[in-house]
């Protein structure tokens, strides 16, 4: 059974819920209160990189080894705010750097505009930073960019990173994935209309629900660095988290999927609260340590 | 009538109240949660003070002016984490830099750990910056620290800070201020009995609730720094507030009080989200900013 703590991130979920069919607006900022302070960890925010960004800076980590973070929010909400605690939890575990890059949100600028910022970001990186030192991590939707990232980094030439961690990844933009049916009574706020509608916005009028840019479930995976996806089972996003896992498997790449029993959609966000959280953070820690060249 | 927003500092009161009643933890971390993320500040860990202390770095900020910032918890409760975001928001305000300092905590250390801490603090800021540079802010317990951390300066022939800003001071370790009675049912946790059993637990056992450098309202304030109080006319501690400004007042200090109507403890919590805390803030920073030589 999920730990009480595990279960705070369903009822939150729950919270939003309830606000969405009331027509209330919901707090997004308190998202980020479901994590605790990693603590020795600095935060300097930054408009180096292209758009507001942050680096988390766990003391004692490697100074030339780095996260490239891409928070969740369906493309329309999460910021460096709400996500610090999160990815300040996983650079500690990694013992590198982390920078967290506030992409461009929807319904003001859609699709392709996060991507495009990410990949920019990572080109920036890549002025201080070797390729191989670099791992990408993201949650929702950002681990859907964790994946479109490397494909337009792909096409304009540049050399993709050493590992790629993705927490409950939504690629599916078709939302065709069986568990929007299975999971509707476990998850508590992702359910198929919900989903439906964020693709609208996240497009935009013209935009294909089939773009691989978009939705990397339609792209050719061959190529992209070893890849960790970690999904909850009662999550409506689980089929497409195995889909992702398969499809890239299948295309030759290095792939891990862990599935968490009775967890819901990131429900890492409890990192230093929920031992399940801190479970998942420490087996992305132990598998990209070794890729990055960490001891 | 206070605001929504600034009636969750009372409802996080209430919270704690019906924990201690069931003996239920508190988790103390979740106090934070109070105050939105001031943005465009930086926080950086250092234990160059002596203690764990954090830098609060918000962009654009004077490079040569600081805060000494002093955290409420009762001296048992309380730290760099669930205070920093609202002495980001006073540091943004006032345009300088702060250091927020993790001075040890009852139980374990008694009185005079924490005096002797803040006061290690601000010799090692005095190292950097002038003591005409410098204002000391501090909530509650903190609060406290704000006056009897000039007192051991001063006695250790260091010179004043600039400026000196109190948000609900606890000052009155005989906890005999009228409020207590009048305000009992207006303040949400900070009941006589609570605020004894502090006591008992900041000074240890040999401890004296009249010892001057633990209870202010028995010091000789003459020479103090300019003194700026804020209390809520809801508070319990608002008596204690009010006679710490007149004997400041009495002693040649100069001293403004402000009191905030229909206001809790330690509003101020609520800076981002409730318009009565970001007014209070806005209230310190234009006071402050001409003592510390800032246009």
């Amino acid at each position: 059974m999920a730990s009480e703590q595990s279960a705070a991130v369903r009822a939150m979920y729950e919270r939003w819920t309830v606000d969405r069919l009331n027509g209330r607006p919901t707090d997004p900022e308190s998202w980020g209160d479901l994590t605790a302070e990693p603590r020795g960890v600095d935060y300097v925010e930054t408009d180096e990189p292209g758009v507001p960004s942050m680096w988390l800076l766990p003391h004692g980590a490697a100074a030339d080894r780095v996260l490239l973070c891409l928070h969740g929010g369906g493309f329309v909400a999460g910021s460096i705010y709400t996500h610090r605690k999160l990815y300040g939890h996983l650079a500690k575990a990694v013992g590198a750097r982390a920078l967290l890059v506030g992409y461009p949100l929807a319904p003001r600028h859609v699709h392709p505009a996060q991507v495009d910022a990410t990949t920019g970001a990572y080109r920036w990186l890549l002025g201080s930073f070797a390729a191989g030192h670099i791992a990408f991590a993201g949650d929702s939707a950002g681990g859907g960019l964790v994946i479109t990232t490397q494909l337009h980094a792909r096409a304009a030439g540049l050399p993709l990173p050493a590992a790629a961690m993705a927490i409950s990844p939504w690629v599916d933009l078709e939302v065709s994935g069986e568990s929007f049916r299975t999971n509707a009574r476990t998850d508590g706020y992702f359910y198929r209309d919900v989903v439906d509608g964020l693709v609208e916005v996240f497009l935009g009028p013209g935009g294909s629900r089939r773009d691989p840019l978009a939705n990397p479930l339609h792209a050719d995976l061959t190529g992209l660095a070893p890849l960790f996806v970690q999904v909850g089972s009662h999550e409506t996003l689980l089929v497409e988290g195995r889909e992702l896992a398969d499809r890239a498997e299948a295309a030759g790449v290095e792939v891990r999927l862990d599935v968490f029993a009775e967890q819901v959609h990131t429900f890492q966000m409890a990192a230093g609260r929920a031992p399940e959280a801190d479970d998942a953070i420490a087996r992305f820690a132990s598998w990209a340590r070794p890729k990055l060249g960490l001891a």
